[in-house]
């Protein structure tokens, strides 16, 4: 039985056959060669037009923490791992350079979201928490982006912690939300970490403890100025907007009535009705917050049916991304240093076309038209590959070459920027208010027939000619050595 | 714009509601009374027959831990709380008593799983963190145990964490697929806290960084004895297949050739053409490990193909529960004291009537029958009853009370444990293996009609003749209630 050691670092949260895989490359001298990793997803969740990426903030701070402790080892060492192999482990830190997608940029599919360019020790070695990290994260960004669509000038707050696919995920979860464009948290230790606002009043729970609905509005009020009371304990027409207009009338200028929050059954009726009830008794002001499993679904539904809802407090749905709960980013190796200290390309193969890699070093590049100040498309191009001083870019699809147009008054702008420079964190992470108005930039330069939630078109992501025909020639390339192994094999 | 304060407590980790609600308690003097809330689902995940419990471990951490730190307050106190309400909450500590149910116990819906008893304010301030870590560890050892069912007598891993939702959900959510059945996890952090045993040999990235897969091979194989090739990174049975044996060969018994992973591809027909090839080569023992998005459902049509797979990795679809990625599981205040020191019991009526929560202390029995050793359901009564001495008891359905039986000679198990006692730790946490046992004799309980993947038969959970009639008794007045608020406003 093994013994059971402190969690205190996340080295080892990573899989094994990278500890595996290191172990090799340890023993072959191969472990310093500079590898190159590329991070990105080959599909858009949700039938979304766009993701927005999340994650870069947790993932500077696991590689600036980066390396095994003597806990770490000792486990190691008792899974029966070399005293050699150890020694090397406890001297690695992240000493390689990275590239990135600034947090809320807009991403697509296949297009790189962070390059790796490390010892090939360490790159392999900080997949699998990169990965965990960022797929979590984007996917809620994207998820919270494409709610808030719907949800439009309105409050989004979001309400999900209960229902969270455990800790973390509430918390960095209710970031990428807020940083994607929801107003508020319910999550109090979101608010301690992040600066997000956070929001609520009184669960059921108080209105039974008073046993008595009217009692426990009262107490509410007498204890805070701002209320928003919870009126579905019992009944929501017959007893609960009842009760808190009484309470909002006797305490008069002494609270602030901010509304009502609806918590059950039929949204679009009770909230018309209860609309009508607080008009009538004086407070139009007074605010309808909803929710009960919403999603943009059930949002774009109640507001067809005119339902009076004015904050959306949006849960499960949201926090564990219901309807696609996982993102499938994966971490590509691109290029390596040869024996000769040469960088080459790699590629992976697949009997899953959309699987195979695009070979190299690549950098991403959004076109915008001049013109008009929207996105033609996004651009990959090989490291070298200068398109902002082109003068006529041609755009093609990198499946359907026919699909092309040229684009000629345009701006090339560079999508990554340089984090960690050989192993230094070199960039400032940003505040997360000036994340969100990064977001909302973004959004603004999109077409919003790429913006909406049914069938959006597609965006165009395209590879450079020399990137098109590099990926080609190596895709013949190794089916070539493929069967003259199949013919060695004499099959 | 609010401070960034150090994130080192979870005492916050709690929907504001509870520390606005806290608040009006301690103000009105109300939160030392004794509250009773309960923990419970309405509805088994995935249509699946049980549930199985985890997450009490995490759950002991926290309520052991649970304190408001200095940076704790000094958020609260930028949000605007009060100074004496502040006092009072660094005062905080959990002195409650935990009756719950054993992790690995299997679960039904609309049974209390864990009961808080706490000085109201206690028991309020924690519901969110317990339903946090409840719902997702008891959904993936649920999710874990459907599969496992299917994968019978064969290996299964978890292969998750790159598609987890964030970093705890990777780690309690192996937990709780190993505590469930599963064989190992590739998660290293995992094993290094929880000893669960870790597997993993090598990935693509591999077989790209030698460029070479025959080269890939042979060094894995210099540097470990233990061997499984992966063999999709350019043509499984082309390439990697072949290159497998090829080395296997070489090595001879230098080498535990254990094996090849496909990761893409048709597996029923990969598994079954190498098979083919491994057994003509000599290699009649080596297994087959397989990967790619399985599920019960993959896994059951591959099974019924004669797939050749002989080791289940599974991933994304049991990490995140990808069919049913949220459990629904509730905390309701079920009993409190009330101002002259009687403990009242308490109700939440809804216009759903399956969200009517049944009032008072309870305990649950297993009701196991003396002759078979086989469980004929669970019994819900009122903490004074004590069914274990009836020698004849009527078991009814809760909602269709027609449908009814007597059991005889049985077996009244009860089954909650003292966990906490007045905030004292009463409890040893079990070792993991023993958790793992314990799952399986209680699945060992159940008839195999409740077990099976596809439309159950529902599992009998009644109440006792008093509860339910306490129940409808309460109904019946908080309605008598609610219409004399309805005549009182003159609707």
């Amino acid at each position: 039985m093994t013994a059971i050691y402190k969690d205190d670092g996340f080295a080892l949260h990573t899989d094994k056959y990278q500890i595996n895989m290191t172990q090799v490359y340890w023993a072959d001298n191969m472990h310093r060669r500079k590898a190159v990793f590329e991070l990105f997803f080959r599909k858009l969740p949700f039938g979304n037009g766009y993701a927005v990426f999340a994650g870069l903030e947790r993932v500077v701070h696991y590689l600036k923490e980066f390396r095994f402790t003597a806990n770490d080892l000792a486990y190691l060492r008792e899974e029966g791992y070399k005293e050699e192999y150890l020694d090397f482990l406890k001297t690695i830190r992240f000493t390689g350079t990275v590239r990135s997608m600034k947090e809320g940029e807009l991403v697509f599919a296949n297009e790189g979201i962070m390059r790796i360019e490390a010892p090939l020790a360490e790159g392999q070695l900080v997949e699998t928490a990169l990965l965990n990290i960022v797929n979590y994260q984007t996917l809620i960004a994207t998820k919270a982006s494409r709610m808030k669509q719907i949800v439009g000038e309105e409050v989004a707050m979001e309400f999900g912690t209960r229902r969270a696919q455990e800790m973390d995920a509430a918390i960095w979860g209710t970031r990428a939300a807020y940083l994607a464009g929801f107003d508020a948290t319910s999550n109090v230790r979101a608010g301690k970490l992040f600066g997000i606002p956070t929001a609520g009043t009184h669960a059921h729970a108080m209105v039974q403890a008073y046993r008595d609905e009217y009692t426990a509005f009262r107490k509410y009020a007498s204890e805070h100025v701002d209320c928003v009371f919870l009126v579905d304990t019992y009944d929501t027409l017959k007893s609960g907007v009842p009760n808190a207009i009484r309470v909002a009338k006797e305490f008069g200028d002494r609270i602030r009535f901010k509304g009502i929050r609806l918590d059950s059954g039929d949204l679009a009726y009770l909230s018309k009705t209860a609309r009508k009830m607080l008009d009538e008794a004086g407070f139009p002001d007074a605010k309808i917050y909803a929710s009960n499993d919403l999603d943009e679904t059930t949002i774009l539904n109640l507001k067809a049916q005119d339902a009076k809802i004015d904050v959306w407090g949006i849960g499960t749905k949201l926090i564990t991304a219901y309807d696609q709960p996982a993102l499938g980013a994966v971490y590509k190796l691109i290029a390596i240093e040869d024996e000769h200290g040469r960088m080459v390309d790699t590629i992976k193969i697949s009997s899953n076309p959309e699987k195979v890699s695009t070979p190299g070093m690549k950098r991403v590049f959004r076109i915008v038209n001049r013109d008009n100040r929207m996105a033609e498309g996004d651009y990959i191009a090989l490291e070298h590959e200068e398109p902002q001083r082109e003068a006529r870019l041609k755009m093609f699809h990198p499946v359907h070459t026919h699909i092309a147009k040229f684009v000629t008054d345009f701006e090339a702008r560079e999508l990554y920027e340089t984090i960690f420079e050989d192993g230094t964190l070199t960039y400032e992470l940003p505040k997360i208010e000036e994340i969100r108005a990064f977001v909302q930039a973004n959004l603004d330069l999109l077409w919003d027939e790429y913006k909406r939630a049914l069938n959006p078109v597609e965006y165009p992501v395209d590879l450079s000619q020399a990137c098109w025909d590099k990926k080609m020639r190596m895709i013949r390339s190794v089916l070539a050595k493929v069967e003259a192994n199949e013919e060695r094999e004499g099959k």
